[in-house]
């Protein structure tokens, strides 16, 4: 079954090898940057660069938005595409409805995971919850997915959000954190990888005893005198991270209060 | 050369049993619960638990106070030690001179490293700061720091309250987040388990080609309509989550613009 992805950012760019790899011919990439449409299709078998929305001459049968959430509503509205058409987005965070002025059948193809044009993705570990419109496209994502990836599942806008926004704030926020103190050593001329076995220690520790149990710091001990101290420290360097130090730690105080 | 610790909390316990077992004999455990005090000692070949500050029959040279911040005035003002005490706290934050009322001989040994009773802890693997008021004590606390970690550096207060800092967002921050992730998911009858290959692949990625490369999510693309779509999702749950959110994404908004 052909495929056309509609975006040449990180998500598209490694959803269309790992398709192309498992046997879903990749026949277009779209993006309005033809060098980096171009860039894409130069990993695959048989694909060409498009840098229109007008796919009605294709012979793809499923059409895959990946794309920024900000960029999509714009793409959705000039996309033209054949009759029997499937189209899917990769949004963690937008409803499959969106699609609904595009086509008839559509649906949501979301792989929880970050990704990096540089960095290569082991697809067969990717959680992928899908979402379609009928039985036939369900059927068709189940078995496209499946063929990517051993952890598939069927699963709401509503809970599909929620699980985005904890993505969020387990990679996007975990990793700010990390890159937050590499920032505070570095203005001192520290090294950041002396932090590495402390972080390593952390999250082997809370994927496997749990974050609450893993907890331990100034904050979880209530202990208020350091954490004036750390502010006083970080007014001195950026305002905003006493604030952001502020507010996390107060989080942690009322979470753990008593 | 014999040891007394001053504390029976997480830290407390880890290094007393390292010490001992790295040839350190420690002689006494303090704390204001005799059942916390018996408790480490149990743990240790030759030592006695202690409920009071009065140390001037000690035969130890050492002594190691490793309570809570916020205890340690306290526990500063009522230590009694013999002449020729070295006195040191394990304090990431806390200046050195705070043991000057105290001990003539002082100093700071620091274990860069999160510490759970139930979990075992590979101490040569920990860095370890150590500052001493002397020669005489520097090198005393060099010699025992190696003794259980192949990473010892001298290092200065400042410098010290710096790395403190760093591994709060490193480390007390990163799993916060984690813990509200589990949060959001369990309120809605999901697993946590499903985020740990993306918590995994950022946390590995973060340490090898360092955060600032491996940022991604909404806020990283200065994608605004998701940034709001999260935050009212959020207010339903938890305002302060939607606050965290907020300052965080902000943070990284100012740090990748442009």
């Amino acid at each position: 079954m052909d495929v056309s992805i509609i975006g040449a950012g990180n998500v598209a760019w490694h959803l269309a090898i790992a398709l192309d790899n498992a046997g879903y011919a990749v026949k277009e990439v779209f993006s309005r940057n033809a060098r980096n449409a171009t860039a894409v299709v130069e990993r695959l078998y048989a694909a060409t660069a498009k840098t229109d929305l007008d796919f009605s001459d294709s012979r793809s049968r499923i059409f895959i938005i990946a794309v920024t959430d900000d960029a999509m509503t714009e793409v959705v509205q000039d996309l033209i595409l054949p009759e029997d058409a499937i189209l899917v987005h990769t949004s963690g965070s937008r409803p499959m409805s969106i699609l609904e002025q595009s086509a008839k059948n559509i649906g949501v193809l979301y792989p929880l995971q970050t990704f990096t044009k540089s960095k290569k993705v082991d697809f067969s570990e990717v959680p992928m919850f899908i979402e379609a419109s009928d039985k036939t496209g369900q059927g068709i994502l189940m078995n496209m997915a499946k063929a990517i990836s051993n952890k598939v599942f069927n699963i709401t806008s509503d809970d599909r959000k929620a699980i985005h926004v904890a993505a969020v704030f387990a990679s996007n926020f975990t990793n700010h954190m990390l890159s937050i103190a590499q920032g505070i050593l570095s203005r001192r001329g520290l090294d950041f990888q002396m932090l590495k076995p402390l972080i390593a220690e952390t999250v082997n520790k809370s994927l496997t005893l749990g974050p609450r149990a893993t907890q331990t710091g100034p904050a979880r001990r209530g202990d208020l005198e350091i954490l004036d101290i750390h502010m006083e420290f970080l007014k001195g360097d950026d305002d905003a991270l006493a604030e952001i130090y502020r507010v996390i730690s107060q989080h942690i105080v009322d979470q753990y209060a008593g």
